[in-house]
């Protein structure tokens, strides 16, 4: 296209320390290309757009960008919209279509995972249709999500900060619980409902010999509570403290989640069933079968927005996979449905590029650990996946300070 | 004393980020006194001293010592041994002073909250008496505790690392909560039982205009749930996100732990109370009476192990007073039971001068946030005491990394 045309970027689902990096890169991707008039970011993803809630990106200058890009949560807001088949409601879309048209926009970026991804493909489905074909539009998936659990991408932006994060502080939660000797087991839950990526990165400080979990458990094994209860036993039997990583998604042979399981007996003062998550669960079941000291903790929200702990790598590739998708983008078909992925070349070396494939092959897809990756007993991790996700979390990101705390961007 | 004598150190009570910068201190002040022979650590506190557990501290390099200073937990292991009173059972010191003699120990260094100091306490009423006079010893507490709740201290170290981690959480979840539209609440619990000075830090962000906790609440205030719940509806009609920092040790006008006070009707599948937690109690409450999006977050132990976000003022002032204490003991009195201080100097800027103060003063007290330092409501904290803690988490420190984690200082 060589006549003017305007751009829009959004962010859904969850946040996470690295998809503002990512809207940075988008942003300088597009400020590069000179027939782009407006870029324009959409308020809360989709559901923003829709009521015309936008902020205009054009002139933001380089050092906001790239405080932008060290700030942690989703700047332009987020949202959880499921968007309907084109085939079904082709109304939904013709709504979207007249917006694209009335503000010009020729380029639509969207950033997010699998759900979000879902949204750029039936974009694609409905732009490829006789009416979606009168507005010709460029769309491109952008992929982001501490799960790392995306199709077609050797892994996504945002699980290195979150995956630092996670071996970080799982060492200092080893090294603290070294102090006393009275018998005790940690029970650290970590985030990661279908896919064990984020968990598996509590092994991390192993390949440095430095203390971490002694235990790992991800989604991606059945998880058998006699076997559990016997593992804690034979470590306890070989020192006082026992640290053990869980995934919040581990399952039963019958598939149900441990941390509903347990909850079927408990209620709050309202009678309200607790909540109380996998680490909460098998607390009471060690404290009830071994009867020792017994603590449960969730790494919660710090895990997507500790931006006081990214990954440089992490940070780096964000931004690079922003650009790139924006220059993509230029070279695409309308209506074709893009997401940019990583591609690790192969070797000893850690390096990767970054290509395009079919965002319906990622769109509600999940990724998961290969069973390679996890032990024979299922209760620990193998060096060869740790190994693999090394480089994700190298190189320290220095962010600016105000009265010794981090500095945020916010949009004036 | 010119002849030569051996020191020992020990660490006791929870671990800090910064109780190894002083055992490093101490460490380094004792190198430099030519009169001690050997620097011996005891493993586990004064329980594992009983057991003639030590380790010999005496050649650690500067290196080492300052690998030690930035590594978190207490590398010597600690302990919770509560000692009897030398009037009732002198059999009990009886004991620990004939191992002084048998390793010619004149020095005595204990790094610990109000619970450690009781034992220095104790240590030198029985060094008072005539049994005790026979092995003159010089008793030094040293203070650490991430609550800040001694006596007789302007602060204390392992405070300051504690409040950076929750200042830079609280802005941090602050940041990702802001991202979706739908009314939701976020309450975060902190540690603290008794005193509310690290909840407070929570309000930090707020002196450099970036956002955190809207509503924060202390144990020294009586916790009213109708007026919680009416601040809470105050702020969700003002913004559609609100965070909400609280002590774990908020207490109703009755002085029962709102924590404790919700798990009467919960239970777990074994039919065991439910620890829930202050948060998660009110979690309950705002679901039941607001039926908005309503999340529990516990900072649990990364609040005390946190060394990837160290203030970088606590690590210097927590070696400061390490070396100044094994300075002091020199000249101290043998039997004398006296712990280092922090004084503030009067004025705007910020400095400290370490002094002694009686130990008998610090034993087993609490110190309290001021009612001025909490607004009328009750629900947030003044700016004032705001100003009071900001020097205490100034100055970033650099960690050894290796592979990308912090490198820790272990005993080989």
């Amino acid at each position: 296209m060589n006549f003017t045309a305007n751009a829009i970027i959004g962010q859904s689902g969850g946040p996470t320390c690295a998809i503002n990096a990512t809207l940075a890169g988008v942003i300088q991707g597009l400020q590069k290309n000179k027939s782009i008039h407006t870029i324009y970011g959409m308020k809360n993803g989709i559901e923003g757009f829709l009521q015309e809630k936008m902020i205009d990106l054009t002139k933001l200058t380089q050092d906001e960008l790239s405080l932008l890009s060290v700030t942690p949560s989703a700047a332009l807001g987020s949202c959880r919209k499921k968007l309907p088949q084109p085939e079904e409601d082709p109304g939904f879309f013709e709504t979207l279509f007249s917006l694209f048209r009335q503000y010009n926009i020729r380029y639509f970026f969207y950033i997010g995972g699998n759900d979000s991804m879902d949204t750029v493909d039936k974009l694609s489905r409905y732009a490829q249709t006789p009416a979606g074909k009168t507005w010709p539009i460029k769309l491109m998936g952008v992929p982001k999500t501490i799960d790392n659990d995306l199709a077609c991408t050797d892994h996504t932006p945002g699980y290195g900060s979150a995956a630092k994060y996670v071996a970080t502080t799982l060492q200092e939660i080893a090294c603290d619980c070294a102090v006393y000797t009275v018998k005790a087991v940690t029970l650290v839950e970590i985030m990661g409902r279908d896919a064990g990526w984020l968990t598996a990165a509590a092994g991390l400080p192993r390949l440095s010999g430095q203390p971490t979990a002694d235990l790992i458990y991800l989604p991606e094994t059945i998880f058998d509570e006699e076997a559990f209860l016997a593992s804690v036993q034979k470590c306890l039997n070989e020192k006082p403290n026992v640290v053990v990583a869980l995934s919040e998604g581990i399952r039963d042979k019958d598939g149900n989640y441990i941390g509903e399981g347990g909850q079927s007996g408990a209620v709050d003062i309202f009678g309200h069933k607790y909540l109380a998550g996998a680490a909460r669960v098998l607390e009471s079941l060690i404290r009830e079968k071994i009867s020792c000291k017994v603590r449960a903790v969730e790494l919660s929200l710090p895990q997507r927005c500790a931006a006081h702990c990214l990954s440089g790598c992490d940070i780096e590739e964000s931004l690079t996979i922003g650009r790139t998708a924006a220059t993509m983008a230029e070279k695409a078909e309308p209506g074709e449905g893009n997401i940019a992925v990583f591609r690790r070349k192969p070797g000893n070396d850690y390096q990767v590029t970054v290509e395009t494939a079919n965002v319906a092959l990622v769109a509600n897809q999940v990724s998961n650990v290969n069973r390679n990756g996890i032990n024979a007993e299922g209760n620990n991790v193998t060096d060869e996946l740790l190994r693999q996700l090394l480089p994700l979390i190298q190189g320290e990101v220095e962010i600016p300070k105000k009265n010794g705390l981090p500095l945020h961007f916010t949009f004036q």
